[in-house]
């Protein structure tokens, strides 16, 4: 056991070189899945992929259509039913890369400098998704996969995973799987291994406010109607108290507590309140006193205004009283609120502090649930015993704010937690002129996974 | 005296068909100024005034150019320095008649029908300046004019007038006088002459919040930073106490109690509740709950929500947390509050209640004061006396909501006050098709006027 675990690792270094090649291979195709003149591109990724599959001898291995750019599938199943099942989610689709001139060596003739790889999806994430067909391969190639895989690697990701719902809910038996590793996230530092556990969910609406039939004069009429733009404004406000918290009824009512070890790990995050005003540009940090603004965003729920219009907003003055008054509002939700809960809570608060002299109504207009993975769980303990044989470290625990499609359909269609972890950096430059990629924590995140495998073993 | 008021009104009553020809011609010229193609008519519109001016021994007529349509003048000061002065308003400009199909007669050949005349422009207000022409026309044909009169008959109304506030400004000894008599108003009905003493003002403002330096990334930073929209919404929903009222500090220092006589002649408008309802579609009335409507609109200053923008406000759904949000502000003012003074209350509550977690910004876009006409008044009381000995009952005294550029010109430029009344009536259909001027009530108007004029005699 020991043994094959070390051959593995062994094979890894051996064949460092030609994993090297076979990735900037891969990042010479332009996989745009923005521009519809790379469709020939994005076809020629998910087959060179797809070969990868099989060579390393996955099986079934498919490139499948969805209604936009194909799915790539494989699996190996040998383990058998005592073994738990992973689902590797990767994405072989990639950013556009201008502009050009920025770039210091053409984003799709990839090149080496130094301790880096440059091309575009380098990091993100051909790169990642190479990580992981090369630890799956090294431990197929001196030893037994001690878990069943099967593959998903999508051609949509850059362009909000389109498709991918509906063809996880038409293939939900062939998807099947216990959890999903989700490689497409990242690492603090080189030195800070790093796993996301936890996402938030979402409920969007929009609010329509109305008040008289069409716009009036406001030296005519201001003054004996309720003006729709001021009662929305009113309605917005009510909407937190004076701690910044949510008052639609309920709404924390589900809200899972965090534990003490919960907040003190993510209390390690090298999160910084400067770094925050830094990134952000606003001119002070904002949000429930009682806790750090890295628990704000990743594991409270918010409740947020995304957009406003209503009467005149050209250049100038215009003394209309509008007829309406429009508010596109949205909450972060965290477990275990649910989005169809939250839109209820909004509708009752709408239905008692709405006064009677305006009219409103209300739209949901996109959900989804939030994500998270039980510290508990066999897929975080053995990734994090992984890291910390690799790295000398346990890895650092952190939730994100945002939803991740691939994680929300998995877990919608199939039931699934993701694993979201990743050995890209925060300086990589993704989305960027010059993406990079760092080799020698991309070396270890092989080793990583080879671990991660090894310690899934029932 | 008494004699030469009795024959001037011979004189009118002797002289009406000529009257309704005379207007009839001048209604039959298209001076529609809001569209290039009229210029000519316009000019022609001016000139036919200006000639009736002429032909009534007026002096110093002149068509003088604007930067835009030009002002007819003309003068009569032969009642000397120990009489009022009174400058007499009107515009010669129409409204385009189109939907032309739904007019009964061509909108610029005037018809008459039983006890109507019917043309564009008959009523607003070609028919109002008639009315003071041949008034005037009928005292100075039968004996003497116990006041001096000075005419300003423009051409842009229609159009905002542009150019009269400039106009004034660069004519102010040729227009000094002692109270300006605005026809432009009307009665409520046939059987209510009608007297408009007062106008609100105007202070126009647009307000930004800022937060974050671009728009962020609702899930990776809501909760830390504060949204920009929703800080608008609660600056917004603060400038509004619960009964309706106005916070900004000081908003009502100045203003000018009602008295009681004040309140009890306003109760008298015939303007119901129902009807408010009705023209504004509106599904309840709102407001200070210790005014009645009639007084919130008039006689009580405001501040409205004029526009609203912030971050998405397209089809569907977009996690943004905006960059900024801006609202469109004003206040209707009424006597003694300044603009000037409003703004600097708007910046006060912004300084006082803007938090530490946005920046913003507010610019004063536009500003007319407040206009009052003592109730005490010679014009008003020269005017009343007038309407009771036509009538046989005291007129309606009303205060609008809105401002008139005439009315505030005239007051900054030449600091008169404006007598607002008229002859025409609500169902007039002013703007619309069928425009149409009631004869009885335009013949008690003449008369009216001629009193007006004797009344005013030191």
């Amino acid at each position: 056991m020991n043994d094959s675990r070390t051959l593995a690792i062994e094979y890894a270094r051996q064949n460092r070189e030609r994993f090297l090649k076979e990735l900037m291979e891969w990042v010479a195709i332009p996989s745009i899945s923005t521009s519809p003149e790379h469709k020939q591109d994005i076809q020629r990724a998910a087959e060179w992929v797809a070969g990868q599959l099989q060579a390393m001898g996955m099986e079934n291995v498919q490139v499948m259509p969805t209604g936009g750019h194909p799915v790539v599938y494989g699996e190996w199943l040998g383990a058998g039913k005592s073994a738990p099942t992973i689902l590797i989610y990767g994405h072989y689709d990639v950013q556009p890369a201008d502009p050009l001139e920025l770039w210091d060596n053409p984003p799709f003739e990839p090149a080496q400098r130094g301790e880096y790889l440059y091309g575009r999806g380098m990091s993100d994430m051909k790169g990642q998704v190479m990580a992981s067909l090369k630890a799956v391969e090294s431990i197929v190639r001196s030893g037994t996969l001690p878990v069943n895989v099967k593959w998903l690697i999508e051609g949509e990701e850059e362009v909000g995973s389109e498709h991918l719902g509906e063809f996880i809910q038409t293939h939900k038996d062939l998807l099947a799987c216990d959890l999903s590793l989700n490689p497409d996230s990242g690492m603090m530092s080189p030195t800070q291994p790093t796993i996301t556990y936890a996402l938030r969910g979402l409920m969007y609406a929009e609010i329509r406010v109305y008040g008289p039939k069409r716009d009036l004069h406001s030296g005519l009429f201001g003054g004996a109607v309720h003006n729709p733009a001021q009662a929305l404004a009113e309605l917005i406000a009510g909407m937190h108290d004076e701690n910044g918290r949510v008052t639609l009824p309920g709404f924390y009512d589900k809200v899972r507590p965090l534990s003490p070890e919960e907040r003190a790990d993510l209390a390690r995050l090298p999160i910084s309140d400067q770094a925050l005003l830094q990134q952000t540009g606003a001119p002070a940090l904002w949000g429930e006193p009682e806790y750090l603004p890295v628990e704000r965003i990743g594991a409270r729920p918010t409740l947020e205004v995304n957009g406003l219009l209503s009467g005149f907003t050209g250049e100038g003055s215009k003394t209309v009283l509008p007829a309406w008054a429009m508010a596109k509002i949205s909450c972060r939700l965290v477990p275990d609120q649910t989005p169809e809960e939250t839109f209820r809570q909004l509708v009752a608060y709408l239905e008692a502090k709405a006064p009677a002299s305006i009219r409103w109504e209300v739209r949901n207009l996109h959900n989804a649930r939030p994500a998270i993975t039980d510290r508990n769980n066999i897929g975080i303990q053995a990734l994090s015993r992984a890291m910390q044989t690799v790295w000398g470290i346990p890895p650092l625990f952190k939730r994100e704010g945002g939803s991740i499609g691939a994680v929300v359909f998995i877990q919608k269609g199939l039931g699934a937690e993701s694993l979201l972890t990743g050995f890209g950096l925060p300086d990589d430059n993704v989305h960027s002129p010059n993406e990079k990629l760092h080799l020698p924590t991309w070396e270890k995140g092989i080793e990583a996974l080879i671990h991660f495998f090894y310690n899934l073993k029932p």
